[in-house]
């Protein structure tokens, strides 16, 4: 089997289930996964083994497949960015529109903050709900944001584990069986992705963006799942707010009907496309959704969406910084690019993330980004303003970091196009 | 570094010496291991890298730098085959012409016999010999056959176990770092290379063989010892005798002036070129072994090696067949093609190889091949004859595999070339 993945012919079914039952049972020794992972890296995979791996992986664990007892409930999955707080702002939005909302939500590793983090700064906000507990959820307010279950794709652990070390997780076989063994394990009747393409994004290039969305949609397609994935762009932190509770205050503003112009429309994209998956009318979609911003209706379902999760939604409960340092900017001109990535772990640093698994979390901490491409900037404006929490930090140099993942041009830049709708209206 | 390779990017020294360091000391774990491994296998090495590689394996333990005390002495090595008895004859026959020769030799797995395996039929014959024992007996009969140190490139040991269970076994860079590795650190300061060719080789095709020749030699001559690499051919078993006491029987023919002339060739070729790297001039080197062979003083040499490694070289004493079992030819013809390997695990199970590492021989067993490529042959003739040892075994079913093996022309068909020369005669 991983002679022939080695010449670059497609394994059989048999194959497959034997690989990934291997990495769940210990059956298949690690240097001999490690051997076909890196073979499947190089030489890819089809869409027919990419589908046979998804299933296989899927099955590993529990099978929840929320559909049957919920038809309505839709999840969302992000391929993860910097300043990406659409996850908490859309659950609450599409709830108030009638629409239940399932997600599994994941820690941060690296540049990117995890919802999980996120919710964690919350106070009493608990995650641990198994499949009864997520239907009670959905029962009481309308959405379900929930910690990853162990229980869910166990196979997947041991391969992204591997997958770590072995420099095989930018494999996009690899990374679509591990996204969507975990979405079809947890079974909601219809999924949107956002499908991130950038500098901060963990595809670079839009090209490969739109292969990642067209191959994630086509498994969940195949699987029955409804599914449309958007393209946008992360070639700068999508949203001001760069951390744990930092985001949830930027996620608050966005449910009053105001916040950041880029989050918002992100967030009202990927969620009409949701509405549009329950078939409802595009146009239509869109009003109710920004009606539900304006009115405060949205901003309601986030208060029953913390009670029921058993968490206080009292904004004032929300970790503050210690201290705030703005960083400005050096020159005069036209903000040409942000290094977002740069950024993210910035924020990491400053404690609002991890380096390593067991680093735990100051959740005052964080980064607000002030300018955007295409801002003109004059010396001594603030670029962006480091939060800083209960962590020692070097704050100087951190700001030295800030203001380099700035480029500042001579001459007037255009803003980037943000939402570049789906695979096919990006290029696919 | 796995990513570098993984991207096709050739490694730097220290991520290679990381590598092999990691594969001696346990440093780098087994997964990341395999995964560079199937990473080489599939992108390649160039041939500095392929130095490096060879270079840090080399060093990851003893160097005994044999020349350094018998200048004189040289290696030969063979990529392995079906009926290749040459090691026995070209040992003394060389010692006979005054040249020593130092060899490390392994044991059979899988179709083809091991030269330590044919030395074990001797009884008494001793190959655990450490440096010293080596520098002796050269000093007493002017060969050295020992058996691979395990203090010899340790390195190889790990990652040959892990190329074995990972599918990366026929990548050229890790054949040449572990056959040249465990050559350099024998150290004699020449080396003459036995490449095959052909259905029954390692190397099936006629160019891999050439490319796997060039590699060899130019990580050789690279690191300042004399080598020169012939390609033979394995299309067919190249001596009629496959086992290890009929082996020893065969050599002993060809150390009295007859036996097979094609076992006879290729050893008399691969001779001539040592002594040519001794600065001998070609024709005199093949009349002088001649006149060895012929004259009795090559089987003279034969005797004192056995002495020397303290064994008898009576040959009533080498093991015999419990029954001879004579398989006939079915029609009449030409004999086309000979599957080579299939007539090497005829030999493994009649018990003259192992099929697992712990397999027990029996040394009276064996196959003899009495037609070869080219050769008439009419029913009733017999084509091979089973030497059944020890070991209780399906003759019938054998003897089917047997004759499945030869496939008969109804044509005249010519012989195949058996010394194509250096790789550039070979097409370079």
């Amino acid at each position: 089997m991983i002679a022939r993945k080695r010449d670059g012919l497609p394994l059989e079914r048999k194959d497959i289930a034997r690989f990934v039952r291997g990495a769940s049972d210990g059956s298949v020794p690690p240097e001999q996964l490690a051997a076909l992972l890196m073979a499947i890296c190089i030489r890819g995979m089809n869409a027919e083994e990419t589908r046979w791996l998804t299933g296989e992986m899927l099955h590993s664990g529990e099978v929840w497949q929320l559909a049957g007892d919920r038809p309505l409930a839709v999840d969302k999955h992000s391929t993860g960015g910097v300043g990406d707080t659409v996850s908490l702002i859309l659950a609450p939005l599409l709830a108030s529109v009638g629409v239940p909302v399932a997600m599994m939500a994941g820690r941060g590793l690296g540049h990117s903050q995890g919802t999980l983090d996120k919710l964690d700064a919350i106070p009493g906000f608990r995650t641990d709900w198994d499949r009864d507990g997520m239907l009670s959820l959905l029962d009481r307010c309308g959405a379900a944001v929930v910690a990853q279950s162990e229980r869910i794709a166990p196979a997947d652990r041991t391969l992204y584990a591997l997958r770590d070390v072995t420099a095989t997780v930018p494999s996009l076989p690899l990374i679509v069986g591990s996204i969507m063994s975990k979405k079809l394990a947890l079974g909601a009747g219809a999924l949107v992705l956002d499908v991130k393409w950038g500098s901060g994004a963990f595809r670079k290039s839009l090209p490969e963006a739109v292969e990642l969305a067209v191959a994630l949609r086509d498994v969940a397609r195949n699987a029955g799942m409804a599914c449309e994935a958007l393209i946008t762009d992360m070639n700068e932190p999508l949203g001001p707010s760069l951390g744990t509770a930092c985001e949830v205050r930027e996620a608050l503003s966005i449910l009053e009907g105001g916040g950041d112009p880029r989050l918002r429309e992100v967030t009202l994209a990927l969620a009409a496309e949701a509405l549009v998956l329950r078939g409802q009318d595009r146009a239509d979609a869109r009003r109710r959704l920004e009606e539900a911003l304006g009115a405060g209706t949205a901003r309601e379902a986030w208060d029953r969406l913390v009670r029921a999760h058993g968490g206080d939604p009292a904004p004032s409960l929300l970790a503050r910084p210690c201290g705030e340092m703005p960083v400005e900017a050096a020159r005069t001109g036209w903000v040409r690019a942000i290094d977002a990535e740069a950024l993210g772990w910035v924020a990491v640093d400053l404690g609002a993330g991890r380096r390593r698994r067991d680093d735990g979390l100051a959740h005052g901490a964080g980064l607000v980004v002030h300018r955007r491409i295409g801002d003109r900037v004059e010396p001594g404006e603030a670029l962006a303003t480091l939060l800083v929490g209960e962590r020692p930090v070097d704050a100087g140099e951190l700001s030295r970091r800030v203001r380099r993942a700035f480029d500042i041009a001579s001459e007037p830049v255009a803003p980037r196009r943000l939402v570049l709708g789906t695979p096919e209206a990006a290029g696919a």
